[in-house]
């Protein structure tokens, strides 16, 4: 594109700086990165990078934004399923997990924001957000009958997505395909780590 | 107690030094406290707390080193169980929440460990031997047909702990008691979210 390109239109140069200054954030920190540090990482001058961007704030809310857009546009997408609440929770696990793999180091930054800006207290806010409507999907499969109604729905909301997001700890493209990831991570949430042959052995006391 | 304590000996004092240096570290940052803000939010002098301790690093060794022991001695006690492998990886996951929930600061301290020092190098290490061996733990399992073979042990042991450690990121005392926590987290990861009579439904497309 030769075209000219105004400040913080998305793009593929802004895309690059991006990506430049969610690697600094994750590996120094925040606090300790500074737009300097971002612009000799691109190989540019810190007044071109001023022309993509008006300052490192911007740049927090930018990553922070893409994380979280990613697992709201997952939870619009279930929406419009038509099946069963856990249909529609598994179906928002596997996505979740795609955009993890997917946005692997804006995600890794948003999990560590915590709250100290503007921006932090607003990216705070919409993962309670996501978090309250996992919650009400679990609470709505649980009156369904569909999931176990003998864990608190919040509680079990956290945990599953404490499973989804440790992703940020320790998956590497390298180990393997999100897809075959997000399979295993919807299969030990719903059906859990045991045999069937051991669960039926024990059906009874389970339910109990 | 009156009488005179040796450098760094545990105690009393010792834990209180601790907990206040470990409030500081998780809140700050390792890096952004000094022995002065230790020393401060105690309400003793730098030469008082330098009685207790040799400096910052031993703070920081003895810290990881009450989260990772715990772990460790969790995984000690379940040797002596004669039962299935399954049986002892529920019972790691049961004690590891129970060890968690009560040293819930150092634990939030020890999974934040980069490994920039030697300290954190050697807490990295010892957290990579613990992974180990849940991972053997789950091949046991798998290969006494207790645990369903179709996940990769390591990735299971991943999210089975990535479940496991979000408590640092939501767990407080005042939401319920750890043995029905760690009793939750068992039920979840090992039977999943589904109730029974959903998964006797699919009993069969599931084992494939």
């Amino acid at each position: 594109m030769t075209t000219p390109r105004r400040r913080g239109r998305p793009g593929h140069d802004l895309d690059a700086v991006l990506a430049a200054a969610v690697r600094l954030f994750n590996t120094r920190g925040y606090d300790a990165t500074s737009m300097f540090d971002v612009a000799e990482a691109l190989g540019i001058t810190k007044s071109t990078l001023y022309h993509h961007v008006s300052g490192k704030e911007q740049l927090l809310s930018m990553a922070v934004d893409r994380a979280v857009d990613g697992l709201f546009e997952a939870a619009a997408n279930i929406q419009d399923h038509q099946g069963p609440a856990t249909v529609r929770l598994q179906e928002l696990v596997r996505s979740s997990v795609l955009v993890l793999a997917e946005r692997l180091e804006f995600v890794t930054l948003l999990l560590r924001v915590r709250g100290n800006t503007q921006v932090e207290q607003h990216a705070l806010a919409r993962r309670r957000e996501f978090d309250t409507l996992v919650t009400d999907l679990v609470k709505q499969a649980q009156s369904e009958g569909g999931i176990r109604a003998d864990v608190d729905p919040a509680t079990a909301a956290r945990l599953l997505f404490g499973m989804v997001n440790s992703l940020v700890e320790w998956y590497r493209p390298e180990r393997g395909r999100p897809d075959a990831l997000a399979a295993t991570v919807v299969r030990l949430a719903f059906d859990g780590l045991r045999t069937i042959n051991a669960k039926n052995d024990q059906g009874v006391e389970q339910e109990q």
